[in-house]
């Protein structure tokens, strides 16, 4: 049976790599992100050039009916869809309370957790019916600590967190797996981490930590980890777990 | 000099308690709802019976600028607010996921994530610039754990705890308190866990656990923690604490 | 009826600050330590200054029997047991794997968490049997959260906030309170943070963060906590909070 | 280059398995618990058969040297220790305070927590000196919360837990990855549950939870996990994760 796996948030960084990944293990990949359509062509030629299959959709998840509809063509146009990786972020980086608008605060939210709700108020039934499936939502430190100036980030993806877990109780029985992925550092990144740092502070970064010395999450191996947790059996089902770099410290220490 | 408190969510149970408890201490009280004038006008009245000073108002803090012109006028009105208690909850009672409208979804967070961010936004330049303020948060369980059911719940007021962290590590350098208090069990509430239950399951509750037996949470007792907070020295804060029920379990036990 | 407040760990610091709390509140104090004969008759004379009354112990609590001991002749020749404010610490510094030796590993095992199990054992079917009494525990970061160098003070702290979970579920019901207290900073205490530092450094700190300046969290004013804990109603216990200077960094943030 | 891994406490259930997972990737596996040669050999026999190699050793790893020498001596005869499974539990059943000896508390910090850091003490500067290798830990939700009952083993594998995250973050920018598993309900393991329970009873739980149902975890299941953070990249650890059936409920749900 054709297997899908759908990935919202599909840019160069964890979201193509984990799409990239599961094509390679023969599952049929669906990759949708905001903007770059030509980065978004360049992922699918590199699956279909590996041997893979997958198609890619330029959309924005918060607009309304976007993720509701996504979900039907595919299921309808593509096959069942398998997995979901929801790799939808909300950094926008520090602002203190006074510099975050309300509505920064609110978009945060409206892609963070609300998109997260409404991809699983519109998928669970379709999963439960068949009893498989699996959601897994990459997430960041902030979802468990808030820190200065993350008021906007934290809220939304500290909500999500507690979504995930109610969900998790929830759909779990009925035999989907929701996990929530702590991705504590910074990923090799360009399309997130090196916009928001700019090309040449990324660079820097690039050549103290990363590179040669692993010091970055590399978004490859990062892939490795997502795919074994779609494939857990079910009577061992990983719900939360962290990832990162040998050489940072854990966000607990100090 | 005037101290003020200003309760959001002032109902019978632990708002109004909170607010009779700061006025017996000399505290200018304001007490705000978003229903029910004569409940309102009660605690007012007792209040100032007991020689205390309070004012009340009937308002929806979701609505635009009403949080807003709330706080500018209290301390344009009535003097310089020293606490806010922030005391809105958003429990919708147990509701699949299917079951969860994307508006009600949306209203849990608006009620108990982004009022807060907007009192925040507007209350810490002021507070700030006395170097002194408190700002006390009511929270619950479902604010370190999802459980099924409590989707929208648990997404609100999770997402608030980390908000309050992040207030936290900007606000406190300048003087001002959050607290994040963690309500774990049934209160003797008729205006929230009353309405809930209906009136006959909540006598039910109160004649079992309640009453003599001290087995749901009394709002009169919860008071005594809050007014300790807001008088703790600010070379030794409480961020987090607990509060149950000594016959209670305890949300992390099985 | 006579009320008995039992400090273990009664320094210049939070065990005696707490200790002359409740002496001031009219509870009759005994207060113990291992060293420091002279000090520790200071404290008793200071408290009876003020009008309280005290009575202090040197002694090893790690020893066999002398925690027994100690509390079955208090029992009889003091009064009944109300609050035990259980003080010891383990922190024996920064040290590498390497350089922690296995008895040091055990010493702060004994001391912290096996020395708390024994009280415990002896304490409970006592308090239980009046169904009233306080078990106050004063921890620290290293409870929830290890960092290098903490090995044995993790391992024995972290062992103790279980057991005080434990103690809790099979205690509170019985009338028994038992709470957690997180001291999140340097505490301006020269019997501990002042022996760990040495004198000069210990002052350097005083002179740039206390003081004036309310940096450190000051054992008076941490004692207040103390004694609201000790005082709750019991339907509404606290188990466990943080307490950390306002311009403290909570253990949490980056 | 020979791989040796090592599994402390390699009964009918999670070491078992684990041991026979990593044999079946090509590591030598040493497999060594208290009790049962014939068990043992069992296990040893099956691996041969499947075509891995093995060796077992029946020792009790709490005496003094024994997990010290058998470090050394698998060194040096069979070859370089890449991981070990540290799978020694302290589960002795519900005992209320009074009940629990304190030779049994301090039995159960012995055999979980003191056992780790002998282990850690003695392998990490072996492992530091050629910059690799994993330490796993399999534990339980008493790491992170006590019940009642639990007083023991809560405390023994909460300073585990904690013991884990320091060595963490000393020994992972060494190359050592530890990693804290957090087993949250019933193993299908005849050696630990089954005797636990008593063959009856766990026999009748089998039929209603496991078998067909995964409602068990199965210990074959759980070593895939095993050996994914065994695998995964330096540039993307796991420090802990949690592991359940889909059909149980996650310790911190109601």
């Amino acid at each position: 049976m054709e297997r899908v796996c759908l990935v919202l948030g599909a840019g160069a960084g964890i979201g193509g790599s984990v799409g990239r990944r599961f094509a390679a293990d023969g599952y049929y990949t669906v990759l949708c992100r905001r903007t770059d359509q030509e980065g978004l062509e360049r992922m699918v030629a590199q699956i279909e050039t590996e041997g893979g299959r997958a198609k890619g959709h330029i959309l924005d998840a918060t607009e309304p009916d976007v993720i509701e509809n996504l979900i039907v063509q595919t299921e309808r146009d593509v096959g069942p869809i398998d997995t979901v990786v929801f790799n939808l972020g909300a950094q926008i980086g520090n602002r203190s309370v006074a510099d975050t608008s309300y509505k920064a605060f609110e978009r945060c939210w409206r892609i963070a957790t609300l998109s997260l709700f409404r991809l699983a108020h519109t998928i669970a039934p379709i999963m439960a019916e068949r009893g498989i499936g699996n959601i897994l939502v990459t997430s960041a430190t902030a979802a468990i600590r808030g820190n200065a100036g993350q008021h906007a980030h934290a809220a939304a993806v500290g909500g999500r967190r507690m979504l995930c877990q109610s969900l998790n109780a929830e759909l779990a029985p009925l035999g989907i797996h929701v996990a929530h992925i702590l991705v504590d550092g910074a990923v090799d990144a360009p399309d997130t981490l090196g916009k928001l740092l700019g090309p040449e502070a990324f660079q820097k970064l690039r050549e103290e930590r990363g590179l040669e010395h692993d010091g970055l999450l590399l978004p490859e191996k990062i892939a490795e980890t997502y795919i074994h947790l779609a494939q857990q059996h079910r009577s061992a089902w990983t719900h939360e777990l962290d990832l990162r770099a040998f050489s940072d410290q854990a966000w607990w220490n100090s």
